[in-house]
């Protein structure tokens, strides 16, 4: 299998930036400041979902394009096409000649747990190639970091027991769009994808077994072909698995009280084509045909009508196990899936009863239709026999907020703060160099991340420390710590990566002992409490200083 | 440039589908199936965004990925090692040799104004060919289709006055799904878009000047350099652009009423770095520091404060025109767009009024604020003078509506029709191989889009015709069309792509007069009227036969 971290599979173009990043680097360039040594902060404003954390990811694919970053002759040649006639014909020289070898990333490690303001990501370097960095960075974080928030949410919906299948392919943003949500939402938590490339690229375990238009391709019994099945590990005589099953068939509606009436051919037979092919792995959809059997006589099942597919899917799983095989389960893709869930268990257990096939206990029942995270939460509250759950449109479209809204803000120039004030309060950055530390309280659960300047002493276990909250109530607290731990690592030095690249299994892992670490307080899906973000006192009086500095600035109109 | 329609760039990976397409394909083959002639029609179920109709895109792309559709020896080895251990060996030979020779694709032309549940596309062919694509051209067409539709809404909404600017790169699923964004967006009705890559790959006019980190990225006077220019024209002295530019200031403020005391210098200096590197293209962001200077001695002002931001602006502007050189405008990015519009316009008709510089009266003013749909219909209705609104995450994430819901449906196997019963009547399925057709009024207005069997004949202008609307009111009606068209085109027949492919900026066209011809009823972004979409009386027949002959078809039971 091909690993995609080494196939250059996630090559980003160079070119695939915002123009203004180039007319900046020019006007950079131009005034000969392009090589100052320059900051930048990557962050997100707001928990995604109306949640109390997210997910960093992406990281692993920015290390990739800082590393591959380069413009070849035609991006330049386009370049010169585009920019205004007036650019010095020199700066395409230099652009050509432009890598990321003075480029240094810090950044928060790839799937851990996040939260709104904290800086995750901090990119130095000369500032006309930090500048032009940006667009692809945010690119890469943005929507990887949402889409697999969103999955770990489907996670903790689901519960641990639940297998979870990513099947959202064909409503993604186009091709490439649907292969980032297939990655991303394996590291998030889901344990399966129906996307092909995605396993192949990936390494994730890829699944599922037919549409409806498989199943309604078939019309008649005369289309099964081969007829017959040789038992599993025997080598005798084949079997006619049309007989077989329409005796089994017979039973069953016996055993159910079902009416034979309502059964259709096409469907028995489309089960049976399955099961010839693939008798290891026979798991139908049983709802092509969502017509249920009402059988008036029997009073019991008034209520719990069984469907065609359900009795179809029996007749033939149970020839299976005659054959000594093992059939898997079914999927349900229409209507209510708990109380079809629970109707369908029922009728599994009262075959294995009935006709002593242990096998029937263990059957998996799969569940696939709109599942929304409400949805997903609600399997945990009512009753229900679902094993697996297919999600698509709503996890890789993230239908409740679609953008993680992450920015990139220059905080340093030449070694002096940057800041951008703003009315809006929540708009004005944090300006300056930081370090960003993780305070964990004597349970382990991290329960604040603070903002210091780097040149500050990094907070101590066990001591006191004055903070400010950057939003909400920012009067000054005093918080002990009893762990801190750095939140960042050097990641990109100098055009080297430094940091292992872990494999999309290795993160998902990650993903989940980070979430685990969350108090129940801030892990809990709605209405969560504020995860508190801080800042240091240093700090704190560098922006007041900012500010009042930047009160009266205009001296320089007296000057000359 | 290179043209995306050749240059293989969007060559779609065969892998990239669901896995049950080749189990599926498996069985079909496993049972002699594979090569039954069989026909699917994709289709979507509601028009996106609440509105009356959408656009059909990414045709184009499916004409590609058809015309690539190969696996590859690795492709295969990878398949081998994911589907059962117990598939046939030559199964993998055959699927190393398929291609879509056999493939006939009929199809609504790119850029058509299209309502939902008509069958946009009709694809036919070997039963498991045609299985396979399913996943990759539902991926192709339903998210350029969603983006499209967004972007003729957000055109609708903005009048044909104003320029539009895709910016969203930074916010779509990925490098791969911004690219699909850029591309779709200005299918759909944008000017022009801030991504490079699209710009290259595309040929769609790219634009954009600066961010706030350029601005904030300036402390001080000092850091202009050169200081120098050259008026345009000339071969004259290098003019000092600082001393100039401070007289305007003190003019600027003088006739405003304004309070030099709040002018930020950095902002200065970085807009006469830009203004020295750029002289012909001076469009900088004019809110980096949007704290007001509110001039407490001016009454007249005291509404309408200054930004340091719009005063560095008209000063350096000022002194360019002084040089010869006409500045193009500002970017506001953040607060009441419509107001501070007004008010900005409103400084450059007193400039140059009172300077005598008719230049300043083309000013151009770009409002870029997290615009929505809703948003940019206000500035139909407010007061305001903004010339160009750029719009990013709204438009790219479609974040009314992050699916279309695309679906492919098999309609025909073997010359037998195909029906998926639901109870659900929306989830039930037309069969039969259809013809569609488009009647017009009088007026030349769509009013009704027809569904017949392909084997009727087509029906013809000014005479009446009976048919059954699909959904809502079924009863039958009689309609009488002033004209008829035939609204799909064969498009790709047995390996060959029969229709022309355009260019984005020709289908861009098409999609424009596409919605010119609809009835503003339709047209509407707020509860547009329903759009009919019928059956011919043969086809409703032919449905009422199949429920029928469905409700009792276990005759097969008794046999044997």
């Amino acid at each position: 299998m091909a690993q995609g971290q080494e196939t250059g599979y996630e090559r980003v173009p160079t070119l695939l930036t915002d123009l203004y990043q180039f007319t900046m680097a020019y006007a950079y360039w131009r005034s000969g400041r392009h090589n100052e040594p320059a900051v930048f902060e990557l962050f997100f404003r707001d928990n995604p979902f109306g949640g109390g954390f997210s997910l960093f990811s992406g990281m692993h694919d920015c290390l990739l394009f800082l590393r591959s970053f380069r413009f070849t002759d035609e991006d330049v040649e386009y370049l010169r096409s585009v920019l205004p006639p007036a650019t010095d014909p020199a700066f395409f020289l230099f652009l050509r000649e432009l890598d990321c070898s003075g480029v240094t990333l810090q950044s928060v490690p790839e799937g851990t747990v996040v939260f709104a303001r904290v800086p995750l990501m901090e990119v130095s370097g000369p500032l006309a190639v930090v500048q032009l960095l940006e667009t692809s960075l945010l690119c890469l974080v943005n929507y990887a970091s949402l889409v697999c928030s969103n999955a770990a949410r489907f996670r903790l919906a689901a519960g641990s027991r639940r297998k979870l299948l990513e099947m959202g392919l064909r409503r993604a943003q186009g091709p490439d769009g649907g292969l980032t949500a297939s990655k991303y939402t394996y590291v998030g938590g889901f344990d399966m994808t129906s996307n092909v490339q995605a396993g192949f690229l990936f390494g994730i375990p890829v699944a599922g077994t037919m549409a409806h238009s498989y199943v309604t391709s078939f019309s008649s019994l005369e289309e099964v072909w081969p007829q017959t099945l040789v038992a599993a590990n025997s080598d005798h005589d084949n079997i006619d698995l049309i007989s077989l099953t329409k005796g089994w068939l017979g039973r069953v509606c016996e055993l159910l009280g079902a009416e034979p009436g309502k059964i259709r051919e096409g469907e028995l037979a489309a089960f049976l084509s399955y099961a010839i092919a693939y008798p290891h792995n026979f798991l139908p959809v049983i709802d092509s045909y969502s017509v249920t059997c009402i059988n008036a006589i029997s009073v019991v099942f008034l209520l719990c009508p069984y469907s065609s597919g359900l009795l179809n899917f029996c007749a033939v799983a149970l020839s299976l196990c005659e054959l000594d095989y093992s059939p898997l389960g079914v999927r349900l893709d229409s209507g209510d899936l708990c109380s079809q869930s629970v109707e369908v268990r029922h009728v599994f257990r009262l075959c294995s009863e009935q006709f002593s096939i242990p096998a029937f206990q263990s059957l998996v029942i799969v569940g696939t239709n709109n599942i929304s995270e409400y949805s997903m939460a609600e399997l945990n509250k009512k009753e229900n026999e679902i094993d697996v759950v297919g999600v698509g449109t709503h996890l890789v479209t993230c239908t409740r907020q679609p953008s993680l809204g992450c920015v990139y803000k220059l905080v340093e120039v030449r070694g002096s703060p940057r800041m951008k004030f703003s009315e809006d309060p929540e708009k004005s950055t944090v300006p300056g160099r930081k370090a960003v530390y993780r305070m964990l309280d004597t349970e382990g659960h991290p329960f604040l991340d603070l903002l210091c300047l780097c040149e500050e002493p990094a907070p101590k276990a066990c001591v006191a420390v004055r903070c400010h909250p950057v939003v909400g109530n920012k009067t000054c607290q005093s918080i002990t710590p009893a762990q801190v731990s750095c939140l960042r690592l050097d990641v990109y030095t100098k055009g080297q990566i430094t940091h292992p690249l872990c494999s999309p299994a290795e993160t998902r892992e990650k993903v989940q002992s980070s979430i685990q670490t969350l108090h129940p307080r801030h892990k809990r899906l709605q209405k969560p409490d504020s995860y508190v973000v801080a800042v240091s006192e240093k700090l704190q009086n560098l922006i007041a200083e900012i500010r009042k500095g930047s009160s009266n600035n205009s001296n320089f109109l007296l000057a000359n």
